[in-house]
């Protein structure tokens, strides 16, 4: 046996063929405005760079080594006083608190503390990827339900929607829990009580964990509101609310994450060094929550303001699709918006793109031939239901206004020259 | 069945009872001067904090988003230039070069892809304890061997020595792995040429991989040298190197490793997010070691210099722990001695301390009634050795002068009193 076959990949949480890998090496072989990955193109705001450059210039060695493996004593600090009032209860720093190496790292603490062979996880389609990948690396079964458009309408992110009778019967004896994204990515969609209390029914009644992804919890846009399933009746106690720091402030790259819930369960995440992040990383992101938390109720808080600003944004590029012959989705939260490509299929030349699904091939050719890339949907779906997504394109719109006018641009040029 | 029995930990590689958060523990609650953990108690060098104050005020908005997985490419570019005449190749910074969330991330990366059930993994004890979990968590089965005293000299870091005919035995067709540490941790030894062959000549008979685990390849003592095992004959295509941004700066708190080696190797470390470093450290790391590859050759070089300056550090305190008694051991490399602490067991009482080995009674009493925190050695042995390392204590010298002569009055006022 050669040194090749003995030392192949074993880890069954990577992927051997990464389809994001597919768009980062098209973005660099063809240079489009690219509208993929869910990250701002513009610096984050000041007083959050004010804060860790404040924090290096420290005297306090400390800053630069270690810290406590549940969280940096200052983050887990400020993060209780933030969580506390919408959780209507007192949140422990110490034990009900741990800070992580992005919301990634807490989703991946919490599934791989929790899950295990002969586990099923519900995870609801379309997901984001990463979900089905760490339940496997942790040897437990997804079991996937598709959110389905109500009354065929697909243009609203509200329509797509659970079937509750589809759901209840997908929870059993060996249901270990259930992974909640609200907001929703890629859809933007922002589950309603009504809804949230049916999936809090079926965990309770189970006796199952809700894994609540809410990375995007303040980018809700009016008059929708944000609703944490943990503070429901009897969720608490069966509840890991997961938070980010990088989509909070938008600083992805600082690779800072939380988990909210009772000491049974952030007790079973406990971090290993390898998930921790960077000590005056926490540090900066306490300073920057504890300025955020004296302005809460006012206007410049930016937790708030982050929302407003982007709503242009959207609005804008809603309409520019919409222009062009696409059937954009309204959303209600996030930074994306999902879009029905189909109307533009006749103009789109794909006979020499070689994916399996539609969705794939249009986005490679748009990518190549017009200059804007964007990511095909069928991704967040399980194999059985990629053709559910195959009709739809994700796009970022948390990017600066000249880059959303280059794409208009660009466009509508070729709107006009096919 | 309720709650908390439905939802206990699960995952293999947390230790439901962490000595080491036993001694945090024990840090808070007395306030000792703590020499447990190893990192500086003293700034950074001025020229790495600057280079981050530097990357922070940068009008680059991507420094502050998600980078390219496999590594920030200036990072991993100052790398390959660094590893390159030391390995005697052209490293490839993009497939020969992963960088991590630390190295601790790097090895978690190394393990989980490359080791599974049935797997055999062989560790030399004493060995850095999350070496076991890893294994463990891999679902791979750690095949212990110890460094044994020659001509039972225990005072000489150098005179603990594999058995090459036990290591012999323990290779079979089931070893995929064996674990190199050096320079060690927490012995200070730096296995010499004839050693790393007679590894090396196993490695290759077994078609074995080595994963040498060299976070303190800039921390060895004149006249030693430190070899690296990837540069023997036959072991580049064998060898994933662990190294250490937190180790070579003295900033553990940013959370920067990585892991060089032959692309075949390399790319079963794919990163997932979780495992990245934030994208601005590892800019600020790069444009350090950019700092010190301009200086090789000079003495002002940070690499080289740190060893000198730590020389004094480990030698006061070695002197300080031979006069009160203990029998130190001497050392090359690393920023750890190693102590037997039993001549001085008459002085300790040591009858309330329910611990079930003797370093770790010791090591508690001390922390309570002298005020210095050590760290006993047992927990760097497998269950079935820790007898091995019962005798001896682990120091950390890595701290400023203030500190250790502190320490010296507290352990030379307490040899007087008793």
């Amino acid at each position: 046996m050669d040194l090749t076959d003995k030392f192949k990949l074993v880890a069954p949480y990577v992927k051997q063929e990464n389809v994001w890998e597919d768009y980062v090496d098209l973005a660099t072989r063809y240079s489009p405005v690219n509208l993929g990955m869910g990250y701002a193109d513009f610096l984050p705001p000041q007083h959050i760079i004010d804060a860790l450059i404040q924090t290096l210039s420290s005297e306090n060695p400390m800053l630069h080594q270690y810290t406590i493996a549940h969280g940096h004593p200052r983050l887990v600090t400020a993060l209780s006083k933030l969580y506390s009032p919408l959780l209507n209860r007192a949140i422990d720093p110490n034990e009900e608190i741990i800070a992580c190496a992005g919301a990634y790292g807490a989703l991946y603490s919490t599934i791989m503390g929790h899950i295990q062979q002969g586990d099923e996880v519900i995870i609801m389609e379309p997901f984001f990827d990463c979900y089905e990948l760490m339940v496997a690396a942790a040897k437990g079964t997804p079991k996937f339900i598709p959110l389905r458009f109500k009354e065929n309408n697909t243009c609203q992110t509200g329509k797509w929607v659970l079937d509750f009778q589809e759901l209840d019967k997908l929870f059993n004896n060996k249901t270990k829990a259930i992974i909640l994204n609200t907001p929703h990515n890629p859809l933007g969609k922002v589950f309603d009580e009504m809804e949230l209390l049916q999936i809090a029914q079926l965990c309770k009644k189970w006796n199952v964990m809700c894994i609540a992804d809410e990375v995007y919890e303040w980018l809700v846009y009016e008059p929708k509101r944000h609703i944490k399933i943990a503070s429901l009746p009897g969720m608490w106690e069966r509840t890991i609310t997961i938070g980010s720091g990088g989509k909070t402030f938008c600083i992805t790259g600082w690779r800072v994450g939380w988990a909210v819930g009772p000491k049974h369960l952030i007790k079973n995440l406990q971090a290993e060094p390898a998930f921790i992040s960077p000590t005056f990383i926490q540090e900066a992101i306490a300073i920057g929550i504890e300025k955020e938390l004296a302005r809460l109720e006012q206007d410049d808080c930016y937790l708030k303001s982050l929302g407003r600003s982007l709503q242009l944004k959207k609005d804008y590029l809603f309409e520019v699709l919409r222009e062009i012959g696409m059937k954009p989705i309204s959303t209600d939260a996030g930074i994306f918006l999902l879009a029905d490509w189909t109307p533009l299929e006749e103009k789109a030349d794909l006979s020499f793109e070689k994916d399996a699904y539609k969705d794939m091939q249009f986005t490679k050719w748009f990518t190549k031939n017009v200059g804007v890339l964007m990511i095909p949907v069928s991704i967040f779906y399980s194999e059985a239901r990629k053709g559910l997504g195959e009709n739809f394109v994700r796009l970022c719109f948390i990017k600066n206004d000249e880059c959303l006018q280059k794409v208009a641009k660009i466009l509508r040029d070729w709107k006009r020259s096919t």
